[in-house]
């Protein structure tokens, strides 16, 4: 029988875990983190879940978070400026955002409570090596860890050597949420973006918010300041930033009321754009197929990182479930099967971050045709498609041409 | 408004045409040769039609024949010798073969039918470059005519340089059916194969019969010996032919009736396997994509030929109706949509061939288990289930593992 080790619990591992679980697959999960570690550790990113992805959830089980709470259907777009850019796209199918100190132990929990094995300990390259020879397939899931390194990087899909923006993202009370609820995305030209959510923490809907400053911009101290030190400062800090750069989502501010939730509700940092292979031999001849971050980590503005991880995972699980070996040919065909969507998700948004000018031309468009600004909106729950849109400056005008034509 | 023009009105230009057809993309094909020729000409081919392209011959409409005329759900095989090796497989989804003579004449009236217009002459490189003046794209669907050359051959997946096989085709009076009714897949080891099938002609249901021989075998003799100088010598050659080295065919056949039917209903020859580039880029600056024969040929003993050609019309419609700009990346993406079933007909194809001795281990598991032989007769609609099972003897024992072991 066909026995599947999984190494990491996030998104990607979960998602393959349950799937295949379902199929009663033989699966068992690796982790160096119990779901308490989890749960009461700091924020370990803020994710949206598009469409593809709340579809993978109900085939799971595991739509525990209701729209009603977690979900919109509302893109706000504002670029500062004299006159200043705004529009605002909208979509049928919602997204939705829960702090993953919720959904990952939550899914975990699922898993062990469905029959599900998950061994706790550090999981190194030698260890990696020993779970090859229990296993048929080792898929590794750990994200941006040392395991990733493994893999290789692929030049030919990585343009970049560091990180296009230094983040903060945190989670705080004191905005008031836009209506209709709503993503909120505020360019600040040649300083950086601020993305605006709604997310379900452990204290109820709450307000994420992610800085994204340009590397060497005035917005780059705000991934540099810590918040331990003083609270206060770093708050005002904050407040600053918004009422400078982002006058929409300031608008929105109870000044006396705003700040960071808690002093483990922020992360700062940044991600170098990576590729990595699909797949290496291990010594004892099997594979050790890589998913989620681990294969292709992108900047976290267009929240496309858990959606192709997820996507991602169902590509392996049916391909595990529909092939007769599990050796290079069914790494290739996993590899074949998720490259649109997975390439898709890592060359937008590394276009997204450049801005070039076609991009502009699509801007124009949504300002004045409101088909085009929900086609586009709806497009970023499909990574590929949003792709096949932008990916050259004739695209973006046929796109344009063929809605407004109608 | 996109227009796309299809050179060819074989089963790949004619399933595309009348797919785009149906959902109001305006094509116009360009053909050679009026239906009338086609009806009255030489028998082109041997095709049978798959699970698949029957699927997609409902979507479109044209199943005009019906099953209980020209399907079938048994696999017939037989391997000479002493003893001799002898197992069926079962499946679900028929297999039909109707005579292309009446097959495509019908579904060009359908296309004209519908509105669609059918332009008459001949096209050459300087034509193409013409029509791609007036057309989005251009599809060639011209077999493995002149045209096809444009494309260029893939040496990576075209191994060999010359035809594998030497054949005779034709249809038959006097042969018995088997019941069930079925195709009948018969080997002489160092001579060649026999595919004996029922196919609706204008005569109704006769006998088609496949021979391939080996280059230099005996057999050879059978596709270099014309009809017209002397029918009865013809038939008693072939007759010979089966009674010496297929006689599981030969057993059913009622000697004083059996024959050719008319002096056009046999086509003698060979295909060179050969794979192409996907598509290429014009004068105009706009693409030729090649569907069918014209992008990968097969040898016909497996009958994957027409399915895979009609598969791939497919992909390049679903891309042509989803997609923004009919430019290199739309090419791209059809390329790899394709690339597994295409290129698996390819591979298994050349493999039987061959037939190397892990295909005569999935054949003794076929004798003993007749679950294994109706799972691999069933994947012969799928050619890439197929290449995943016989691609290495390690796929091939963990197939037959898996099903012994349920």
């Amino acid at each position: 029988m066909t026995s599947i080790g999984i190494v990491g619990t996030g998104v990607a591992g979960l998602h393959l875990a349950l799937m295949l679980q379902q199929h009663h697959v033989s699966v068992t999960m690796y982790t160096d983190r119990t779901p308490d570690q989890v749960a009461s550790g700091r924020l370990p990113n803020t994710v949206m879940h598009h469409y593809g992805t709340r579809e993978r959830e109900r085939e799971l089980g595991v739509d525990h978070w209701p729209l009603a709470d977690a979900g919109w259907w509302t893109r706000y777009h504002s670029v500062l400026g004299n006159p200043g850019i705004d529009y605002r796209g909208n979509f049928d199918d919602a997204s939705t955002a829960v702090d993953y100190r919720l959904y990952l132990p939550r899914l975990e929990q699922d898993f062990c409570a469905r029959g599900g094995e998950v061994q706790v300990g550090r999981i190194d390259l030698a260890g990696l090596e020993a779970l090859s020879g229990r296993h048929d397939l080792i898929v590794v899931a750990t994200g941006r860890g040392p395991l990733a390194e493994m893999f290789g990087r692929r030049e030919d899909l990585s343009p970049h050597t560091a990180p296009q923006r230094i983040c903060l993202a945190g989670l705080f009370t004191g905005v008031d949420r836009p209506a209709p609820e709503g993503v909120s995305i505020n360019v600040s030209r040649g300083v950086g973006e601020l993305i605006e959510f709604p997310i379900v923490s452990a204290q109820g809907k709450v307000t994420g918010l992610l800085f994204e400053a340009m590397p060497g911009g005035v917005l780059e101290v705000l991934a540099r300041t810590k918040y331990d030190e003083d609270p206060g400062t770093f708050d005002k800090l904050v407040l600053g930033a918004l009422e400078q750069h982002f006058p929409r989502v300031f608008a929105r501010v109870r000044a006396g009321e705003f700040g960071l939730l808690g002093p483990t509700d922020l992360l700062q940092g940044g991600v170098t754009p990576t590729v990595r292979n699909d797949y290496v031999q291990l010594g004892s001849g099997r594979f050790a197929l890589a998913i989620g971050d681990c294969h292709a980590a992108v900047d976290p503005v267009m929240g496309q990182g858990a959606n192709a991880a997820s996507y991602s995972a169902f590509v392996a699980g049916r391909a595990i479930l529909e092939d007769v070996a599990l050796d290079e040919m069914f790494c290739q065909r996993v590899a074949a099967q998720r490259a649109e969507v997975v390439q898709g998700a890592t060359q937008v948004t590394n276009m997204y971050l450049e801005f070039p000018e076609h991009l502009r031309t699509l801007q124009a468009a949504c300002v004045r045709n409101q088909t085009v600004s929900d086609a586009v909106a709806a497009a970023f729950a499909s990574p590929d498609k949003l792709w096949r849109i932008v990916k050259t400056p004739e695209r973006v005008d046929a796109f344009i041409r063929r809605i407004e034509q109608l």
